[in-house]
C-alpha cells in the first residue's frame, strides 16, 4: 500500500506458469525428468506432464489436445491454446553449474548447439528437447539479475 | 555439497526467461506495458520486446524473424526457435490482486474468458494478448505454493 492508503499500481510481477508444447508427452516426461532433474507433479497420458520447479511450474502441453475448446458444460473451462514449432526457455544457471550441464548433457548424447559469452557478461548454453524445443542454461548476470 | 564433498545432482531449478511469440511487437509492447504494467527492458523493432519481471524476463519474438538460424560467422549464434499459435503464460497474482486484475483488464475492453476456482483451492483468470495467447493470473497455492 503507498502511504496515503491507495493499493499500489498492478503489475505483472511473477511467472507461476511456463509453458512448452511437445506432441510425445512420453519422450518430454523422460527427457526433463531424467536428463534435467525435474520433478514431475502431475502427468495426462498423452495430453501433458507438469514439472514442480523451486517456485513455479514446467508445464508441457500436447497442443493438438490443449487446442480443442472446453466444453460448454465443462467444470474448469480452461481456454484452448496450443502452438506449434519450436518454443524456448532458459533456465537459471551459475558458471560452475554451466560448465556441469554442458558435461552431463553431453553425457547423455545431448548435443550442445552453442555455447558463447554475452558482451555484457555472462555465459549462456543452448540445446534441444526431444520436441525440438530450443532450451538454454544461462547465468542470470546477462539480465542484470544477481547470480 | 553434499556431505562427503560430492556436488548435488544436478536439477533445473529456476527459469529465467519465459517465452511468448507475437508477429505484431508494437501491439504486444502496449499490451504489455500499458495494460500488464510491465517495464520494457529492451526493444528491437519488428523482432522482439523483453520486458523485466521481479525475478526473470518475459521475453516476445516475432517467430518469422527467430525461426532464421544465425549466419555462419555471428559472433552470438542464439540458435533459432519459434511456434505459430497461441502460447500460454500464467502470472502469480493474491485472491485481491485477481480482482483488481479482473476489473482492471475490463476497464481496458480485455475479455476475461474464464474464471472459476479450482476444486483444491485458488481462483484463476483467463484472457488473451494481442497475438491471442492465453495469459492467466492465478494464486500460487494452486500448485501448492504459498500465497
Amino acid at each position: 500500500m503507498a502511504g496515503d492508503g491507495a493499493p499500489e499500481p498492478l503489475h505483472a510481477a511473477k511467472v507461476l506458469e511456463t509453458i512448452l508444447y511437445a506432441n510425445d508427452i512420453d519422450a518430454a516426461e523422460r527427457f526433463y525428468s531424467n536428463i534435467l532433474g525435474l520433478e514431475v507433479y502431475a502427468r495426462a497420458p498423452t495430453r501433458q506432464v507438469f514439472f514442480k520447479l523451486d517456485d513455479q511450474m514446467l508445464l508441457i502441453f500436447n497442443p493438438s489436445e490443449t487446442v480443442i475448446p472446453p466444453k460448454p458444460d465443462a467444470k474448469l473451462p480452461v481456454p484452448p491454446h496450443g502452438a506449434v514449432g519450436h518454443g524456448h526457455v532458459c533456465f537459471t544457471a551459475s558458471a560452475d553449474e554451466i560448465d556441469r550441464w554442458k558435461e552431463h548433457l553431453q553425457s547423455h548424447d545431448v548435443t550442445i548447439e552453442a555455447d558463447f559469452l554475452w558482451p555484457s557478461g555472462g555465459r549462456s548454453i543452448y540445446f534441444r528437447d526431444p520436441a525440438g524445443n530450443c532450451l538454454e542454461f544461462a547465468e542470470p548476470n546477462i539480465w542484470g539479475f544477481k547470480s
